[in-house]
């Protein structure tokens, strides 16, 4: 009996070595890796690694633990609920012009490519724009929930929700609106010019009379240049970067 | 011996109910709890969040893991060496007019209130104003190490280092500056005025003919409106906001 209790205290010692019998926290070199990953992931989450090509290949499991382990959903979960308590102040204070416009990024904010970076190593593979276009031309990109329901809660609520892409038209603007039709991304207004960049369209909404009250995509390049809106909302993509 | 057996097996599956038998990640209250804080805390850091008062005080024990455990350290680090790339690459290309600029903030940008928050629940507690002036009245804040040298590389560059902070210049700016001294931040330019506010500030500086090449704060106030800067840095801060 007492050898039983040895081993268990041996293997109890052995599962949690880190809070047993030392104060300073010891890491093991899968939770420094974890650590410094997720120091990372944050990073670019706060724009503070601007302008990066390719994950980390240290960080391959960890990027595609974080996308497929929940917490990614968790996170959309977050940002979708300080979007929606902002959508509720809005409708209780914005008198009903008609010009209330919201703009939505498509790739990774409206429509997910996380099936199509699965087979990228998550971003670990350099950028593949044959590859890409390949995987847009399919028009198979599922909706994200999250982003959907708040889609719909914004035409619901009479705003005029304008989807902005930097996908090429001419190529792939039809298999684009059949794929977030198919999707269920139904009442948005068409930007009229996909030669415009982001940052012009949304000048050229201003200049129109529409007031952006908010400004949602998955890159920080979305949310620069003019006439951002009045609340800028950064989604989560660890995989990649559009300078 | 068979009982043993069926007892380890059992402990096993106690201690890893998540990894055995089951596809579809099972979560745990507390690993939900985790994951919520940690979306909680990336949200703040990435502005999606915005203006919020207290920390969550589902998230006082994990705030007080990010703080303690070596995550804060990991985070600025990875933040440093961005900082750390991007000055080489200016001190390669800049001329030397002596009129190149750097913003920093003071507080949990160059000295840590970390010990003042620590009784303070990590920022579950509310916002206590006569408190936070008892504590940088004593001019005992601890340098941010990483912080330290990072200001230390800018300053031996040749750049103009200008500290701005909200705090109170006439009951505090003597104690402050003494605490910075003492912690090692020698050489910097002090600010004309503290009743600027610090857009006001930058611009000035500005206007007199300085290039702000960088920008680093733990506030995305810090962060907003004129004269940003070439690139701007956001430190973490999970335990309070200022708006």
């Amino acid at each position: 009996m007492r050898a039983m209790w040895e081993v268990l205290l041996m293997l109890f010692l052995g599962v949690f070595p880190n809070t047993i019998g030392s104060t300073k926290p010891y890491k093991s070199n899968s939770e420094l890796n974890h650590c410094h990953c997720l120091s990372w992931r944050v990073a670019v989450e706060a724009n503070n690694v601007k302008g990066w090509r390719t994950v980390p290949t240290q960080c391959l499991h960890y990027i595609e633990h974080y996308m497929l382990g929940g917490q990614y959903e968790s996170d959309l979960e977050m940002i979708m609920d300080q979007i929606s308590n902002y959508i509720d102040d809005i409708v209780l204070t914005a008198n009903s012009s008609g010009m209330n416009a919201w703009i939505l990024d498509v790739d990774d904010t409206c429509i997910s490519n996380l099936l199509y970076y699965r087979g990228k190593h998550f971003g670990c593979n350099p950028y593949d724009p044959m590859g890409f276009k390949t995987w847009a031309m399919r028009g198979a990109c599922p909706a994200v929930p999250t982003v959907l329901k708040m889609f719909e809660k914004l035409v619901e609520n009479g705003f005029k929700v304008f989807l902005l892409t930097g996908r090429d038209e001419e190529t792939l603007g039809q298999t684009t609106m059949y794929n977030l039709h198919n999707e269920g991304f139904i009442g948005y207004e068409r930007g009229q010019s996909a030669v415009l960049f982001k940052s012009a369209m949304r000048k050229q909404l201003v200049e129109q009379g529409y007031r952006i009250w908010g400004n949602v995509g998955d890159q920080w390049s979305d949310l620069a240049g003019d006439c951002l809106g009045e609340k800028t909302f950064k989604l989560p993509n660890p995989m990649y970067c559009v300078p």
